[in-house]
């Protein structure tokens, strides 16, 4: 008899206080026989920190554990072929549950379909197999929460982007944006806060690492030294006050 | 002896689904003696219906009912006095509560900062009161999710618009994203759909109304019915996939 195969779950996990999962992302963490998460070399992840207070004996946990590697790679290697071959073996891991007929569940940071890794399994899996996301409360969000900072008003647009874009490419669209988010600082936070200030944005910018993680940390903008912000920090640009 | 001031809470409680809810939202509604939500005359409430099967009978609810106006009045009446008059009146009524030291749960669809009415109470009385923000899955995401639809990948920058925006300004706009939501839909349907067809991109669009919510509806963009979009749908336009 074919055995049916099992679910690919995305689950969000929320930004990092473990209290910020959801009633259904815990529902299905405890329901799922294969726990997945994405974590670097020699790091627990903070996807699985969230959830581990959770985790049962019964459970397989499957790291997914990204290769050691830079941008910058010397020819015939590219970053770029080096994460898809990962992604690829990553796949072909979690798919061997869902063959044996057992559901995964992969937990992602956040949202898993905001900037999650989870993306790249879901691209490879999910014509495959029956797949369910779970979404979650973002960083972004996260972030706003702990800074005290309505995000967008009424009608207002807001920008999300990436702290690598260049700095003119940055500039252009900030100066567009009605209210924005900077993620993925780290060594591009000195660029970042020189086109802010460069825009007379400085001012109203809000900066936080690791928002709701209980080693977060604001800081005044002017006070971030940008060699030791973290990956893991956002810059909040509110929208204007709307008066209604 | 002066009474210590209750705590105001913006909890955000989600998309729809009841089981998205946070913990820590359900905690916190279920400690706090006030719950206060938006609601337009004669309805239960998004907000309300999510979070209901949670209310014990000890607490007081207190609806804060959005004055029956539209965006075009006869002056010197402006829409916006209106309103404004109605978020200064619900600020006194939750303040009284917080006066007489009584914790306030202000329950907001999806997330507190993000486009939720709860902002223009928070920016009445944060200054004054002990103000605590819980962040929510928002809409957005919940939307992707159901979609099964990655939104935004690596670099790539995310623009959430209104549909409201005038023709122009929504293609420029669009023109420029790599990926974008498009919210607050409704009678603004049509448009949006015309500006997505001059772009190109309404092959690559995604509809959804109500998303995660029991009602919830997924239709092909090119069969919604212009009149019948209700305000609570939005359109994605996700990210070029990224082969990593």
């Amino acid at each position: 008899m074919m055995q049916q195969p099992g679910r690919l779950i995305g689950l969000g996990v929320g930004p990092g206080d473990p209290e910020l999962i959801t009633l259904k992302a815990l529902r299905l963490l405890r329901e799922s026989p294969v726990v997945a998460y994405f974590v670097a070399k020699g790091k627990k992840g903070n996807a699985f920190g969230i959830i581990e207070g959770h985790l049962q004996e019964a459970q397989t946990l499957l790291p997914l554990v990204y290769p050691v590697t830079t941008e910058a790679l010397p020819a015939p290697l590219s970053y770029e072929q080096v994460i898809s071959d990962f992604y690829d073996e990553a796949s072909l891991a979690v798919a061997a549950h869902l063959d044996a007929g057992r559901d995964v569940a992969v937990i992602c940071e956040g949202d898993p379909f905001f900037y999650g890794s989870y993306m790249y399994l879901h691209d490879r899996l999910a014509e495959r197999y029956d797949a369910q996301v779970i979404p979650g409360v973002c960083s972004m969000l996260g972030g706003a929460s702990v800074l005290g900072a309505p995000l967008v008003y009424r009608n207002q647009s807001l920008s999300v982007l990436s702290g690598v874009l260049p700095h003119d490419e940055l500039k252009r669209r900030l100066a567009d944006a009605d209210a924005a988010v900077i993620m993925k600082l780290g060594r591009n936070f000195h660029k970042v806060r020189q086109v802010l200030e460069e825009l007379g944005l400085a001012g109203r910018a809000l900066y936080v690492e690791r928002a709701t993680m209980a080693n977060q940390k604001i800081v005044p903008l002017d006070e971030v030294e940008p060699m030791s912000s973290p990956y893991f920090s956002l810059i909040i640009v509110p929208g204007e006050r709307w008066q209604g």
